[in-house]
């Protein structure tokens, strides 16, 4: 199968969407892969399987391989004389900025180009946690009591500590603290501020059951993972989750009974439908007597979450086999004709 | 001043938009304007001020005309030994499908074109009128009640009929259709799904009181339009809002009192803060038992409502000065240098 693993991005998660794309060269060996980088700058690169590791970005040698230009169904290679297009369908691996904040999904829906990968509007869902909040609420999905702080506002905290606060738009971990009493709030809250104007502040539920779940919709049909139960300490910082990125091996099933499994996958369902199709995504989920809420939606997990998957080359050639399509408005200019004729010119 | 007035669009409001720019043409003379048509299949051309008229797109002349790309900061027009540049800021005009989805939003950003219209997120909001639901509840908004019915359910509706039946996720009246008893039914529900699959369903109130306001934050200040009490039959079908989007004659202020205003101001406030920072959008109201509910969010609205501004010219201007910059994450390689150090390669 023919696949384009899109990765880069200029986002706090460059580095491990470069992780993430390495990691699945493995994981989809025997697919025909293409490795585009995008850089900082938003300049896109053909990179070179043989090319793909780490330092191939940190020391910049991706400046020397083929530049691209997106174009109507494809990224293009300008040579000498002629150009090569490089088409088929695109796996969305830039994690964070970009790749999970609706831009990429814009992008390439404009550019008629299909891909794995949330769409705009899930996007825009999913990367602010203040619209997974709406959502939640919109569809009745449980999930963990919240407050907003924007930065231009003194506001009290009205949840007891010890707190949690996220920057209202980055993934990973990323300037995340746990607030164990007032002392440690301004600080918390300006590491937060560094990164968004608006930050979620939530209850932090010590020892709380933590599950994920990922899967998609294919061909009408529901496909889950297995549900893991992650370890943990406290929550991943950035670097220990740079490191589960690279994740490949199998895990192992979470030991949960059936009603709690079902329950799980109740509230993936209503998440997912209508809204991430054509995406794998990973749901994060807490249990808080029986009861499971949504933590965070994950619309681009690490290296695809491919170790929460039996057989994740099958789900990946499933999925990308049922990609959405745009339905495009034609324009036929009916009323500036009838118009026109009407004014008699 | 320099502004690009970007139109067209793969969108049922196609030609509105090509009207909207013809009537900004007079409306912000004087500017130095470029102005770019995006056809219906993405393809962008430079169309000369004096061929600003209707037929030029409707007997397909402006494929004459110099094509551009998009590239990184601006348009660019390719010559036969280099290439001009079109950079400034652009006036996003397209109504509709990519103008008002987040797709043209996404596409300035990602290319570091400043923009007048909607952010990505700000669109999904005010594109999906079941997100324009969700953004009241959240936000506390008063709107009218409402039901979701997709394609593929059977779903009886219990709000007694006269109702409206639109089509989630289209503007301009287009399939939009007044129900005013259950033999109506089936084939009003045909014509919005023709659009899109879900359709939202409400009261259709007789006689309601409508109030539009439009207006736009420009340096932290947030500045209003006049309030208009807009004339209608029943609602406005697309010929006669392709004929609206014409308009260019300031209207009359709604004979209403300071109560009222500051309702309708109140309300324009929640929902543009912290969300359509950048864009001039028009609100509209209705007013039911001295209450203020939101009819709808027009965040590109036809001829940008210019004809509500006592100063169209400034109120742009003003805009155009004032328009948000994008905080790109810088990459710097921190973890992957720390990681290959010690893994000691």
């Amino acid at each position: 199968m023919k696949l384009t693993i899109l990765f880069g991005g200029a986002s706090f998660e460059h580095e491990i969407s470069i992780v993430s794309a390495i990691t699945l060269k493995e994981k989809l060996s025997g697919f025909d892969l293409t490795f585009i980088f995008c850089d900082q700058d938003h300049r896109f690169y053909l990179i070179e399987a043989s090319k793909m590791k780490a330092v191939t970005f940190s020391k910049g040698e991706h400046k020397k391989m083929p530049q691209l230009n997106i174009t109507n169904g494809s990224f293009t290679q300008k040579t000498m004389f002629s150009s090569i297009e490089h088409t088929g369908p695109v796996l969305n691996l830039i994690h964070g900025a970009d790749g999970e904040d609706g831009t990429i999904a814009s992008l390439l829906d404009f550019f008629s180009i299909k891909y794995i990968g949330p769409r705009t509007d899930a996007s825009v869902f999913s990367y602010d946690k203040r619209y997974t909040k709406w959502l939640c609420e919109a569809k009745k999905i449980k999930s963990v009591h919240y407050e907003v702080i924007s930065s231009n506002e003194h506001k009290n905290i009205n949840i007891p500590y010890p707190i949690i606060i996220k920057p209202a738009r980055l993934g990973s971990s990323i300037g995340v603290s746990i607030v164990k009493d007032e002392s440690e709030l301004d600080y918390a809250l300006d590491v937060a501020f560094e990164f968004d104007n608006s930050v979620i502040v939530e209850p932090f539920i010590e020892g709380v059951k933590e599950y994920n779940l990922a899967g998609f919709i294919a061909k009408g049909e529901i496909h889950f993972s297995i549900v893991e139960e992650p370890q943990k300490n406290e929550f991943l910082d950035f670097e220990k989750k740079y490191m589960d990125f690279s994740r490949s091996e199998q895990v192992l099933k979470a030991d949960i009974d059936s009603a709690l499994e079902a329950k799980l996958k109740n509230s993936f369902e209503k998440v997912y439908k209508n809204l991430f199709e054509g995406a794998l995504i990973r749901c994060d989920f807490f249990v808080v007597d029986g009861e499971v809420l949504l933590n965070e939606i994950n619309p681009i997990p690490g290296s695809m979450g491919n170790y929460l998957f039996e057989d994740f080359k099958s789900s990946i050639e499933l999925l990308a086999n049922s990609l959405p399509t745009n339905k495009r408005a034609k324009v036929n200019y009916e009323y500036i004709h009838s118009i026109s004729k009407a004014k008699g010119k």
